[in-house]
């Protein structure tokens, strides 16, 4: 696949009008993508809330007006409702409808958040010529669900959820320097080596995603992960709930390097 | 007077039984010291996500539960209540009283908000060998209101309060990099050079604190200012709000190091 170098206005205008609808990994490279969780105003305090506890798996970029459905500081114009490829509904906790367009689902009382992606962190690593299994392998991440609880916040409890990626050990400083910049994409490493530490108790079969293959000498390299939030929320069953389908991230206006605090 | 190498907890049950009144400049040097807000659960919301979208202002290091006077993640077992030297009880917007100890005005419904402190970017600067003409001359720093206005949130919008320093240039580059290590420190400066970009006119004349002294080719560096969330909330005269009293902050069990991103 060619890579699209169109600016993210004009690929959100195509995902607008339908005709992308796939997965979002590789358009707009070098710009900054996000999850999406939308919440009722009555529990859009406890989710800041636990997201600003949680800033590790849950780093905001953004957070609505309740009602509006422009997300005005990272992309000025979009709507919500309609400018990402595919989304999900979620009643009680369950998976009730996937769609690519939620204006018939969109209520006054809503609040959207926009959470940081490991795409922006990847981005970093590979831009520091740090080797990516699953990347040169068209493999996707592996995930677990961790023994690490996360701060809870009002109803929303639960693990923390991390990804794993296997580093050469004589990158080891670089990846951990490198998106330690990143804060707003997850940040540095929580834990590097043993998996025990985590709980985790077999690397070969995540809960999520791909096992991944170590060559001599890699290390398993752990990072929390944006599943966190959408598990979190989900686990406590809001009445209503929108996230993104998996992989169908919202694309923002603002440059990967836009999000480096150093 | 001698350094006070206590440990927090020991300082702050010193300001809790009246032992200690005075400001907390100097006292558990190391450790970071924060600003407090108090406002009822009804506006909580609105200034959360006022934080969230203002970090370099105001960064949020901690968030009580709903009616909680302990910080259990910055200082497990301390009281919010009583373990500030000076508090400051605002109704409508105006300061109504002056005292050591908030128990007769607590309640239920409060949510108490401790944001990053200029104390910790000031003792990674002086750590990194960058002389700061107001402490070398023990003088305040000079602040100014500008024009550049916060993102608002609810009913709290208003401009960003900034702090100036006179930067060396030579020693320019490291006190930005050093600062930009600490964003819940309120970060890297958001501006340096000519205040006319901030709309300040005339740096012999601060809105707050005490003109600064320039030595031949210091530059004023410009960061955002702690000042800013309190002066926002009363602006908007929230009905009821309790501070922190200038200059007397609530000193955390956190050490400053632990703030640094890289």
């Amino acid at each position: 696949m060619a890579i699209d170098t169109r600016r993210p206005k004009e690929i959100r205008a195509e995902i607008r009008r339908g005709v992308l609808r796939g997965v979002t990994a590789g358009l707009a490279p070098g710009s900054v993508q996000a999850n999406l969780a939308v919440l009722p105003r009555e529990h859009a305090y406890d989710f800041l809330l636990f997201c600003q506890r949680n800033p590790r798996p849950c780093p905001l970029l953004e957070v609505t007006d309740v009602g509006s459905v422009e997300p005005t500081a990272v992309a000025p114009g979009a709507d919500l409702r309609t400018d990402l490829p595919r989304y999900r509904i979620y009643k009680d906790g369950e998976l009730a409808e996937e769609l690519s367009d939620v204006t018939p689902y969109w209520r006054d009382d809503l609040v959207a958040f926009l959470l940081g992606c490991s795409f922006t962190f990847e981005w970093a690593l590979l831009d520091a010529g740090i080797r990516l299994w699953h990347i040169e392998h068209g493999k996707n991440v592996a995930m677990w669900r961790t023994s690490v609880e996360c701060r809870p916040a009002g109803r929303f409890h639960g693990p923390m959820v991390v990804s794993m990626r296997p580093i050469a050990s004589e990158q080891l400083a670089k990846a951990i320097t490198v998106t330690a910049r990143f804060p707003s994409a997850h940040g540095a490493p929580i834990h590097i080596g043993d998996p025990a530490g985590l709980g985790i108790t077999d690397l070969s079969r995540p809960d999520w995603g791909d096992p991944q293959t170590f060559g001599v000498g890699d290390v398993p390299v752990f990072w929390a992960c944006g599943v966190t939030p959408q598990a979190v929320a989900l686990a406590s069953k809001p009445p209503f709930m929108i996230t993104h389908s998996p992989g169908h991230m919202f694309i923002t206006d603002l440059p990967n390097a836009a999000l480096s605090v150093l």
